[in-house]
Parts: structure tokens; C-alpha cells; sequence
């Protein structure tokens, strides 16, 4: 099967961007003064195509996958880690159910391609590619074929999902591993720079680290462009949230991007699509090493900094209620006009 | 009058300590990846003394009052503003109104010392000083009594509150220039580190508020206590939330702390009482000048920093959810043991 990239519109609106940013700034505060806030409601009137905003069924969903290379002790955590943590996640207890009951988005777990089957299950999405990718460093992470149909499910879910804003999270043992190595191929930076201590290595376990993910980079010197570089050494998680991502932005819905691994994938979709990045707001800047130097890349500015190294979407919903913030400042707020208050310049 | 300093316990205790940080690590997550949030976690039980946390009826102060030294031209707007803002804030139009609903604070306007009176409101809690300060490049801001007066009446305000959690915000033409001077007369600090752009200066305006402020300095060269300098320089509001604080932190109730100006409240609030640090959340760093060297002289690390400098509040209530999560998933999540997941050790 091939994946059709779906058709993105730019945000782009000289018209509507001037009288978004005349509501923003007759509002009865200094101009600029809700900083980052007033760039994120600009966006969200653009995306939106109104200078009211509105959010209806918001949606969290988690893309789970395992990682032949975890084989190798790449990660603090022993592969089987993924399997109970996508339980923990559809029993409630883990850190990401916490924070989407809190906020009310709709919880839903996608089974990309852990190494395990699952019963069925309300908050399961089946859609395994296979019982994990192949060890990268030993041959293509996936096959061109798995990789379209991961990118093509991705998109599918989105298809069938209500809602224009949906959070992006992951969770797969190693998959830091294939976000470095994602990160290096597809930027200039260096893979000592892209590899960080994922879970909590230590300095010896991060110098191992660092070795194995040398071999893999070695052993696929001929993937170059996004589609090949994922196929090589992606994830199915990952490549899955591409396809979502995309999928979303063609649909003008708002992409709440988490961490490092959902900010890879935000790397392959803009590599793939750049105005893609018109619809993405980047939640967190992660303690991953790597994750702010992928921010820097994609020129994005993260609304949080809270030194988290989690995943599975937390940082996209710790970040969400500034979202809706900056949306109700925007819809709710007076007018210098409307309040009788008088402005700077008279 | 004079105020009596409320008796303030430090939270210290060891034994909830290790209870506290034993729940935290043992959660479904990589020990120390939820960041910050843990050790907001961590003071919130060490505040209420347990290991569920709860809040209870959220408050929001606003505290408003008027500088004499408004009159020498240090604020890019008129001193008939704030009056205009409380009405703004009553009538429900400010942004600090947007966010108070979104996120079901009480919020009550306190006129501390503004230079107008006011017609009875639901909202709004009539402590006024004076009208105003006196312009302290000429006179000492407010006499003995007139602090005592704001410090009991903060005081007073707290006690007469339920809840268990408040937040702290403000608003008063000028006040950046208070905030400034105390922050510069309290610490190492220079005035021309202190001083920035408020509600938005121009180069030539900034240097000018630079010349007043250093004026008003030299005017008090024996103000050298926490309580000689808010009466040599401070504000009504600044002085009012000062006492609040003290009162708020000897009840163990949670301070969200917003900008510079509630900063410099909470500077004072330090140099009388050390341990009311310990019951406060440093919300948010603003893009005024000082601030960010405030937050570094009291060690404190905040949850936000969106480029902001609006005050009323608003950093405290952007980063309220925040406070809310760290709380709910010290909670709710699952451990390790209950959710049937490998740790990292086996």
C-alpha cells in the first residue's frame, strides 16, 4: 500500500491575521503583555479561520510501540515495560490518565506495534504494524510496505475521530533511541547531541548508548529523505503519529505536540509537509538532550519548561490549559473601547 | 496601630519528607521525570501535612492602590487607569476575570489605596489606605501607620477568606516603580538592573524612570529595613499583600505568587518572616526587568515564562492547573506495585 499525503493548507491569511492581531491588541492590557499567549491565539484564530475560538472534543491519544533495539540495552527499562505500561494506561493509573480526566480530553491508546497482544478494549486502537520493529542496527527498522501502512492507519484514526484538537503522546521502550537517530539524519545535529539518558541512564549506560545508535546510523548510510529515514530507523509509534499529524493539519485541527519522540515525529511530518508546523503548538521542551536542540530546528518556541522527561503526552496536556487560556483571553476579554479605559496613547 | 507578625511554622519535617518522596518515586514513571512537578508535589504535602493533597475554595486577590510618584511621568500610562481596571476587573472584562472563570477562583478586588472612591461591590473589598501614595521622590510613600494599617488589613483580609490555597495579584499605575526600588534597596540588586519598561516604555521614557527612581532613592538613604523601605517606597497594594501573605502562610494556605509587583510583595513579606517562602509557588518569570533577578535572589524557580508582564494575577492563575496536576498525580497515579509494572531496578 502507498500513503497519500494528504493535502495541508497554509495558515497563511494577511486579512484575518490583521484584525486578529487589532482584537488582540485593543484588549484592555498593554500591547504584547500576554506574550507567548498572544502568539498562540493568533494561531488558533487562524487556524480556525475565526476570531472566536472554540474547542469541541478534544482528544489524547497515545501511539504505543516496541523497538528491536531495545535488545541491545539501549534503554533503562527492560522491554516488557511497554506492554504493562499500555495497561497501566487502559486500568487509569498511569501519569497520562491523570492529566486527561483532569482536562476531560478523550483517552485513547493505539497499539502501533507493541510486542504483545492485547484483549480488546474501549480505549484500544488495534492497529499493529508488527510485534515491534526489527533491531536498526542490524537491518531496516521496517519495510517500506509496514511503513505506509503505519503512516495510512495514523491517518485513519484521525479520520475517524470528532474534535478539532487532538494531543500527540507516545510510549515504546528505546523509542528516545529512534528519535536521536531520526533527529541526527534528518538535521545537522551531531548523534552525541541527539542522544540523551532517555529513562534515567547512567554515564556508562548513556557512552553504550551512544555506541549502539553508532552502529545503527552506520548501517543505513543510503536513508536520506524522511520517509526512508523512518523506515530505517523510526518507530511505529512514531511513524503512525506522523501520519495522524499530517492527516490532522489537512483536517485544520489543532496538534498539541508533546515531547521528544511525538517532536520527531512532528520532524518527519514537516520534512514531509512543511505547513504542517501551521497547526502544531509545541506544549513542552523536554529534559531529553536532543529534544531542545530538535525545537530550535523547527525554529518552535515551547510553551513549558518543567524539566519532565516522561512522555505519553503529559507535556501536551500539563500545556493545554494555557491553549484554552489564550483562546478565552481573546474571546472573553474587554476592549479598551468597551471598558472606558483609557489607552497608552490617550 | 501595629501589626503583629503572624507566628509562620516552617514545613520541615523529615519523616513526611521521605514518605512524600517514597510515593513520588515509586509512581509509574521514571524517578524525577515529572521535574518540577515533583517538587511542587512535594511542598503541597509538606503544606497540608499529607500525602493526598487537596484544595479547597481557591481564592483570587487583586490589590489595587496608587503612586504619588506616577506624577513624575514613570508609567507609559495615565494614573486614571487603574481605577478604570477595577471597574474593568468588577465588571468582569480584565484578563485576570477571563482566567478567574476558567479556572472557578473566587476573585475580589481590593482597593488598597486608590485615588478615587468606589461604589459598594459584591467583588470588591474596600481596605483603601489613602489616595494614593506620596510621591516618595519627595516624601516617604506612606507614614508608620499608614503600613501597619496595610499589613493589619491584608492580614485581616485572609483571616476573613475560606480555602486553602490564594492567589496573589495586582494592579496600580506605576507600580513597577515601587516594585523596583524595594527590590533595589532589599538586595544587591542595582536600580538599573531593578528597573525595566512596566507597561511598555520607550528608551527615552525608560531612562527617565531611571532619573526619578534614583531621585527617590536618594531621598530615603535611612531606609534600610524590610518595613523602612515599603514606607519609605512602597505601595498600598504592595504592603496589603505583604501582610496577606504572612497571614496566608501562618494558616498554611498555599500563595501562588504572580509577577514583580506580588514579588516584591513577597521580597518584604521574606525579609520579615524567612519560613512564608515555604508556602509559596512562584508562578510565573515576567518579562519585566527585575523579575527575573527577584526570583534568583529568594531561590525560587517558576512554573512559567511566557514573556508576559500584564500582572493582576495572571501568571498565578495561568500556572494554577499546573499546581493542580502536580497535586492530582502525587494522588491519582498508580505505583509501580499496584499497576503490576517492572521498575527499573527489576
Amino acid at each position: 500500500m502507498t500513503f497519500a499525503l494528504p493535502a495541508i493548507e497554509p495558515i497563511t491569511d494577511v486579512r484575518l491575521e490583521a484584525k486578529l492581531r487589532h482584537k488582540i491588541d485593543h484588549k484592555t492590557k498593554p500591547v504584547g503583555s500576554l506574550g507567548q499567549l498572544e502568539d498562540i491565539a493568533l494561531q488558533l484564530g487562524l487556524i480556525q479561520r475565526s476570531d472566536v475560538v472554540s474547542f469541541k472534543d478534544p482528544q489524547m491519544l497515545v501511539f504505543a510501540g516496541d523497538h528491536g533495539i531495545a535488545a541491545d540495552g539501549v534503554s533503562a527499562f527492560p522491554q516488557e515495560v511497554t506492554v504493562q505500561m499500555v495497561g497501566n494506561m487502559l486500568a487509569g493509573g498511569a501519569a497520562i490518565n491523570v492529566l486527561a480526566r483532569q482536562h476531560g480530553f478523550h483517552l485513547q491508546v493505539v497499539d502501533a506495534g507493541v510486542a504483545a497482544n492485547f484483549d480488546d478494549h474501549p480505549h484500544l486502537i488495534k492497529k499493529k504494524v508488527a510485534h515491534g520493529t526489527k533491531n536498526c542496527t542490524k537491518a531496516a527498522a521496517m519495510s517500506g510496505d509496514e511503513l505506509h501502512t503505519a503512516l495510512q492507519a495514523g491517518a485513519d484514526i484521525v479520520k475517524s475521530l470528532p474534535g478539532n484538537i487532538i494531543a500527540f503522546g507516545e510510549m515504546g521502550i528505546a523509542n528516545t533511541s529512534s528519535a536521536a537517530l531520526l533527529l541526527h539524519r534528518l538535521t545537522n545535529i551531531t548523534l552525541k547531541d541527539a542522544t540523551g539518558r532517555g529513562t534515567g541512564l547512567t554515564d556508562p549506560q548513556l557512552l553504550h548508548k551512544r555506541k549502539v545508535l553508532m552502529l545503527a546510523v552506520l548501517r543505513h548510510p543510503d536513508a536520506v529523505d524522511p520517509l526512508q529515514v523512518m523506515a530505517a530507523m523510526g518507530g511505529f509509534e512514531i511513524a503512525m503519529m506522523t501520519g495522524a499529524m499530517l492527516q490532522a493539519a489537512s483536517q485544520r485541527r489543532v496538534i498539541l505536540v508533546d515531547g521528544f519522540i511525538a517532536g520527531a515525529a512532528a520532524l518527519v511530518a514537516q520534512g514531509l509537509s512543511p505547513q504542517v508546523l501551521h497547526y502544531m503548538v509545541f506544549c513542552h521542551r523536554s529534559a531529553e538532550r536532543g529534544h531542545r536542540l530538535l525545537l530550535e530546528h523547527l525554529k518552535a518556541r515551547p510553551l513549558l519548561d518543567l524539566d519532565m522527561r516522561l512522555g505519553e503526552g503529559t507535556g501536551a496536556l500539563l500545556a493545554w490549559p494555557l491553549v484554552q487560556s489564550a483562546a478565552r483571553l481573546m474571546n472573553e476579554m474587554a476592549s479598551f473601547a468597551s471598558a472606558g479605559v483609557s489607552n497608552k496613547d490617550g
